[in-house]
């Protein structure tokens, strides 16, 4: 048996979430706190990667039930844990699963947002929670990226769509829906897809805003996609207003 | 003339908002922005003092004309100081007032807005903005709150309200509204009035609190603020939830 979890982290003190030597890991962090709590050695296997400085308000992770260990009741096990995680870390909503469900190989679609602070002066609140973005962008702009966005949405070959060098068996996925919604000051992109590659809505992002400055032009993007070329996109947003908002499964 | 303006910021990495030696305030990294800006030794004046961990979303500063320095247009101001700020601080929305202007004295009313996260599990996204209380605050304690804040509102003595050893000429008060409101795992506390006692609005929080844990009925606020006795009112609210929202002027 194991344990699925949801998993909130802001990403901004973390070199990622994979583990790596000598850094601070989103990993690297739960498998001290699991381990801490089983009293025995625990390793989490997470639903993806992220980048430095991007979040996540429900990723997902599983970890086995030691050998040997005391089962913890799943609906006890996020308290459990709490006290041995950093404030930066939150695990939530867990329940079991038997040992043929993969936390990742599972997946059937995820969920991201990006938020991006469209103002003239920097707010303290929004540090490292959203792309700064003083550029104004217009109802004109946003319809703009709207219509850009309809041209993502469906099965496609995102390979212009991916930060170059990323091994992948396939570059085709398929964009469940791709929104563009303006709160205030916010503009909040959300997009759903089977799968993601590398950078591909840091990119997506990137190009909308290049759209709504008219760098772009709407009608271009069934171009970009048929390229296959990184260099035709826009430029990469940073990762700062990136959060990995959900996780589905069968 | 001066420069009055309001004054974004986050709380958490300063030893409050006045200046003091050694440590690190809203007030010194202001003096020493404006400073840079105008090529000419400024200080600012606040407001009001806040304590250490504890937020403005709108709090007011003026800072005087130097003499013989080149005049800045007031709407131009807060782009101008923006680079000379470190990214917790934001001056916005600046206008020019003549020498009889007091940004405190001149004070007509405050609005402060405290934030409780009631939820089992501490949010990574709401560490430091807001207070983290597990305990299960239901209906009947919200209703038994907004019973307690009504004999709050009005013209009142707030010495039981204030920190012990506080100076000031008078403990009356009148309080023009106290809102508690619900939205998801967040409660809402809106103080207005024509000024604060020194952790007015901390304690009235953490008095309601106790409110809705049934260890004070609402019955016994009036008892409370004629006893003038600070050991009758509740605990104080820790300062990360507290929020300088607005100041008013005639």
């Amino acid at each position: 048996m194991k344990y699925l979890m949801k998993l909130r982290y802001v990403g901004t003190d973390f070199c990622g979430s994979q583990i790596q030597p000598n850094v601070r890991t989103v990993q690297g962090v739960l498998n001290q706190a699991f381990t801490a709590v089983f009293g025995t050695v625990c390793r989490v296997t997470s639903c993806s990667r992220t980048d430095s400085g991007v979040h996540a308000n429900a990723a997902t992770l599983t970890v086995e039930l030691p050998d040997g260990s005391v089962p913890i009741p799943a609906e006890k096990l996020p308290l459990a844990v709490s006290p041995h995680l950093p404030p930066d870390v939150m695990v939530f909503d867990a329940c079991l699963r038997d040992d043929t469900f993969h936390v990742r190989h599972d997946v059937v679609g995820k969920e991201y947002v990006y938020l991006i602070h469209n103002a003239c002066l920097r707010d303290p609140f929004m540090r490292d929670r959203a792309w700064f973005y003083p550029r104004r962008i217009d109802d004109a702009g946003l319809a703009a990226m709207r219509a850009a966005a309809a041209h993502l949405v469906g099965k496609h070959d995102f390979a212009a769509f991916m930060a170059q060098g990323s091994p992948v068996a396939t570059t085709e996925r398929t964009v469940r829906y791709l929104r563009v919604e303006r709160a205030g000051d916010l503009l909040r992109f959300s997009a759903c897809a089977d799968g993601f590659l590398y950078n591909m809505v840091r990119i997506i992002v990137g190009t909308l805003t290049e759209v709504a400055a008219g760098r772009i032009a709407p009608d271009e993007i069934p171009g970009i996609l048929a390229s296959r070329d990184r260099a035709r996109a826009g430029m990469t947003a940073p990762p700062e207003g990136l959060y990995l908002n959900a996780v589905f499964y069968e």
